[in-house]
């Protein structure tokens, strides 16, 4: 479906099994036949006690874990991503919120007129990276769900349209691109290319969504809905120790750093190990590691990232010299001038070294993201809301080097992050963790966000 | 079948066709109704013209050859397998030589009595490594028939009875063992471990042996056949440029190096390559860098090789700091002593990279092969022979580190081996070459040595 579906009695009745289910095929139209209003001053009326924060975390653990890694397996369109989204909309509806699932796959739990514009928008993502943690992404969808209950709690009264929403396919695992969900909406992905996308097993994007049981005929931008909010706000678990070494469980976003991928192609000759004089040989491996080395040299002088996390060897024998090694080049810095300097740096120390050993080296960009910059009107509003709310402490403002759809958006609407400490720093693993209290104060601290911007 | 086929007709009757059929599956019963007896006296009485090394070169290079790298994709079992293994055979049977299969695959022509005792035996192997060269295994058997030829040119006589041979399945591409065939021929390897080998599809050895028309119910040990062989010469390209640099077209073996693999795990800690601060990794792949370079050091200070060509990466994702990198090292050298020096030599520096970066580092001999002395009574008749037929000039004895057939049978029986010049040093890729004069200067090398071998 491509039209929002609008609020009606499901607004009034929040108990679970009597919410309208507007995400249906006909959702659309049945939408058309509910009135509409606003559900926000009535909610508190009914005898509904929301799940706590740990009982909804609780439920979600299981979903797509795998039971020999303990990581989590949420690949877009597959079951786990269903059970997922299953979960998603059993929260909505047990909170008398309208359903709706967006033209490009994405969720959204409405509370008040989708329709009446100048809407405020929380939530991120449920899909995961391969073996990911709890954190990446559900932090984020179950807080806005516990950040609504807190603020039907306090009584707070809405003079905003507010919506919850899950991003389909954030983190690329399956189908190689990451923010699928949010590129098509935000016009940042062409349909025709999304229908190209395949899965690692040949799986084309579009009969991935219909096995899920999702109508991918309408993919592609969504300029109305965007055009309705007036604010999206994600909240996401810290990818690094930013927070922890400031001894903060809260900070907002400044900007999402430029990165960039670059394949190193380096040919040498294909040789036998066991006969090859070191003198006669042009091996490849040697001036790869050569190139490793660089780069966590050259970043380390730029306060950059880069590394080399992927590797492919041709041929990949034991007693052959190789013929190719491909290494991935992943570089991050805080300004473009930074990530240009870091690159050209691993660049000519490879190439000194490819010229060195007879190596050939072609060096491609792969991808390229330009610095994002959250909005500073919507960032300052936020700074200014959690130090009221924290009795005047300033909160920390921080860069990230993680790509979400918050970035994404943020070419279309005013958007924001907030980031809730992470002791160690790990992401996109099984170790990744938050503990359980700053959770609880991202929690507070979106409550505190949205009430600022969507209350009177 | 298990019993050697005797020679019959087939040895007097020397034209395509009228050769005897000794390899089908009731060869043994059929080889029993012939009389015995040796052909070599006879062979030049009727009218075959063999063809030459260069024919035969050309007829056997479009077998097996990949189209897109012009390298060599005979594994063992396979389609190309067949038909260089028909090839063989057509060989043998236009030459009036007895053909058979042993029970463990291995092809053998026979001049005079198999069952006589003492014979001379040469040959190599036919199939490659992936994308090989056209030289490494098929030098040596089409020099064989080349050098046989070469002898009735010369009406040499036999007095030892002569097999030509191509073993089964010495490169190992398919199933990861190398040398199945000797290897199980001299009982260096079980039949059970044999039929537990699978290839890449998971197909056991016996299913492809069968689906190649081959009977594996009776692999195993051959004690009977191998008690029957006084010498087995292997002619081999060199892979390597000793002669290149000593100026000789033909060398003799020495030895093969000892030679081993190490499997190295360095097991990091999985993160966002975009999010994780450079202070905050435990990054595996810089430390499978500094152990690659450590490699190459050590090797070079100790005269030895030391090469990692395959690594295994998980999660193997452009954008996540590795939680492992596998990294498997060969390692050869001249000795034993040496050897563990530069293996010993790369595990330090590796466990002092490991242990600075926070990284778990473990190590484990995979395979290991001591060092194999040729025998020097038949090493040392090769050098007079060649002495002799080349005016005096002294023939290059030399070492080589890769693994043969020869190497294998040396522990049960006389095993020598003579190396042409390999201008490149190139093995184990289409790039491989030798010089058609030096592949000419092989046969005639090969065939004085079986004619002060075998002849009166």
């Amino acid at each position: 479906m491509t039209r929002p579906a609008t609020p009606g009695p499901a607004g009034t009745g929040a108990v679970p099994g009597a919410a309208a289910r507007a995400d249906g095929p006909d959702a659309a139209d049945r939408a058309d036949d509910v009135a509409r209003g606003s559900a926000a001053d009535r909610i508190d009326t009914v005898a509904y006690r929301p799940p706590s924060f740990h009982e909804m975390w609780r439920d979600l653990a299981p979903l797509g874990r795998d039971a020999d890694s303990h990581g989590y397996r949420r690949y877009a369109w597959t079951a786990a991503d269903t059970d997922c989204r299953a979960w998603f909309r059993a929260q909505a509806e047990a909170r008398g919120l309208v359903h709706e699932v967006d033209r490009n796959g994405n969720q959204w739990a409405w509370l008040g007129d989708p329709l009446a514009g100048d809407a405020v928008v929380t939530g991120s993502h449920l899909d995961s990276v391969p073996d990911g943690g709890a954190f990446d992404g559900p932090l984020g969808v179950v807080s806005s769900f516990a950040a609504l209950d807190e603020l039907r709690r306090r009584g707070a009264r809405f003079t905003r349209p507010l919506a919850l929403t899950n991003f389909g396919d954030e983190e690329g695992a399956r189908f190689g691109l990451a923010c699928v969900g949010s590129r098509l909406t935000a016009g940042q992905l062409t349909p025709e290319r999304a229908h190209e996308l395949r899965d690692g097993a040949g799986v084309p994007l579009p009969k991935a969504m219909e096995a899920a049981g999702q109508d991918p005929s309408e993919l592609g931008p969504d300029r109305e809905r965007l055009a309705r909010i007036g604010a999206f706000v994600e909240l996401h678990i810290e990818q690094g120790r930013a927070l922890d070494l400031s001894g903060d469980p809260v900070g907002i976003a400044s900007a999402i750093w430029p990165h960039g991928r670059w394949r190193f192609d380096f040919r040498g000759e294909a040789n036998h190990a066991g006969t090859t004089r070191l003198a006669d040989r042009r091996d490849p491996m040697l001036t790869y590691a050569e190139t490793v080395l660089a780069a966590r040299r050259e970043a380390e002088l730029a306060g950059a990232l880069a590394t080399f996390g992927k590797i492919s060897v041709e041929p990949n024998g034991v007693n052959a010299i190789p013929s190719l090694v491909r290494g991935w080049l992943d570089s991050r810095a805080s300004d473009p001038a930074a990530l240009d300097t870091v690159v050209a740096g691993i660049e000519a120390a490879a190439r000194e070294h490819a010229d060195r050993a007879g190596i050939e080296l072609s060096v491609v960009r792969e991808s390229f993201t330009p610095v994002v910059e959250f909005e500073h009107a919507l960032r300052d509003e936020l700074g200014s809301i959690l130090r009221r709310s924290s009795g005047g402490r300033p909160v920390p403002v921080l860069g990230t080097g993680a790509g979400h759809d918050a970035g994404i958006l943020s070419g279309s609407i005013p958007t924001a992050m907030l980031f809730v400490r992470n002791p160690t720093g790990v992401s996109h693993s099984p170790a990744e963790s938050a503990a359980e209290d700053d959770c609880v104060a991202g929690v507070l601290a979106l409550a505190d966000v949205l009430e600022g911007l969507a209350c009177s």
